[in-house]
């Protein structure tokens, strides 16, 4: 298992993810997460997008999240995100939310499978892989 | 011009789908008029699935609603939509977003453009064409 | 800790819900398991739009899901769902989707804390508790 | 009726707000508009949290978007933002959201109220009507 460095999205909570609680809905965490996990890939050189286009996909298999303290409409949210690869078909990101006050708002994970462009598990690509490392 | 009956679709208001005002967030009501408009179809003995599956894609290239009354959390909403031809190419969906004590929450409408896989336009097939007559 | 019972909930997946890889974006599972726990809670003549008027909210603590087989477009899709209470401040929820070919697409479960208008951990009500039991 | 000035609000799409058609989902650009509008009052001196906060809320009564290209996966769409106020009861506000290459992908505007904490329509606060001048 290889971890490596620690990336930070900045994310401002807008009215449409909010719900009458008065708070951010839990499943938007999961949104968020994802663009944690996107620029944690851009921040090392390489995009999911690209990725894709050369026929590898990484879908999510198990997501999970805790959520410590609410977040707020209008309110800047600092997404932390860390990759571990498990295995060449197998990844998992790490994520935080922090909040404008310091605290932690939510922590949650997101485990991937590579898969090929008919959906049958792949190696990642040696670049993909590198990386993780 | 050629319009022909009307489809109701209902849907129950999900938490995930209000915001902080209490009520649900404007941008929704979009999503209920999809619901709305893929039932019209089925009812009519034709699924929008099928027409993709067949090459024909209708993506919207025009919409708009106005708000009246706002729909509450684990309201029941009866979207009321009826399809209109304006030439083989394009057609359009009218809709009026229903409430439980009867009145007319919201009425929109979304126009589409019939295109080919490439996404080039197309001609409407000739079964599709006929359910709107 | 008391389980009881199952409900069942039938969910037609939106294009709205599906992403650029064809099927339902993951986060929409967590979208479906309120719809669930809501059913669930109704199945039971109790609602919980009832026990927010009443000064009760049941905020979501902590929620995951595995994902086996992907929901597409169109899919009927039905979340079976189970209700456990742990103590009188927090309950959970389990969660399957069933595909329209009787395969388990998803598992997942939610937790959740009682608190009150305050956002203060209260006992749930006792006329909630019972239908727990 | 009074213009002013226009405000940029640089978005980078999600996967999330993506649909099987590759492209974005086309509800999710009201999403994009909510954004805007609050970036323009923001760069104004005011934000439409403390607005709500002083009692004030600008409830959506009306929206229209047509699409002219569509966007794509991890492509960042600035949204141009201008605001008008037609009377001290209602303003409105016009969006181009533009593509990575210059091109304009799709033009709205959306109509608010201003209703106090009741729902009733009141006068926007002095203070905000000025940002429209």
């Amino acid at each position: 298992m290889t971890a490596h460095g620690m990336s930070e999205s900045t994310i401002r909570v807008r009215y449409a993810e909010t719900d009458k609680m008065g708070v951010v809905y839990h499943a938007n965490y999961f949104v968020w997460f994802e663009v944690g996990r996107t620029d944690w890939l851009r921040h090392r050189g390489w995009t999911y997008k690209e990725m894709e286009a050369g026929g590898v996909k990484l879908p999510v298999i198990g997501a999970q999240c805790e959520y410590l303290r609410s977040a707020t409409y209008d309110e800047m949210i600092v997404i932390r995100t860390t990759g571990v690869m498990h295995s060449p078909v197998r990844v998992e990101f790490l994520y935080e939310a922090v909040k404008e006050d310091g605290t932690i708002g939510a922590r949650g994970s997101t485990m991937h499978a590579a898969v090929d462009d008919n959906g049958r598990p792949c190696r990642l690509p040696a670049q993909v892989r590198e990386v993780f490392q």
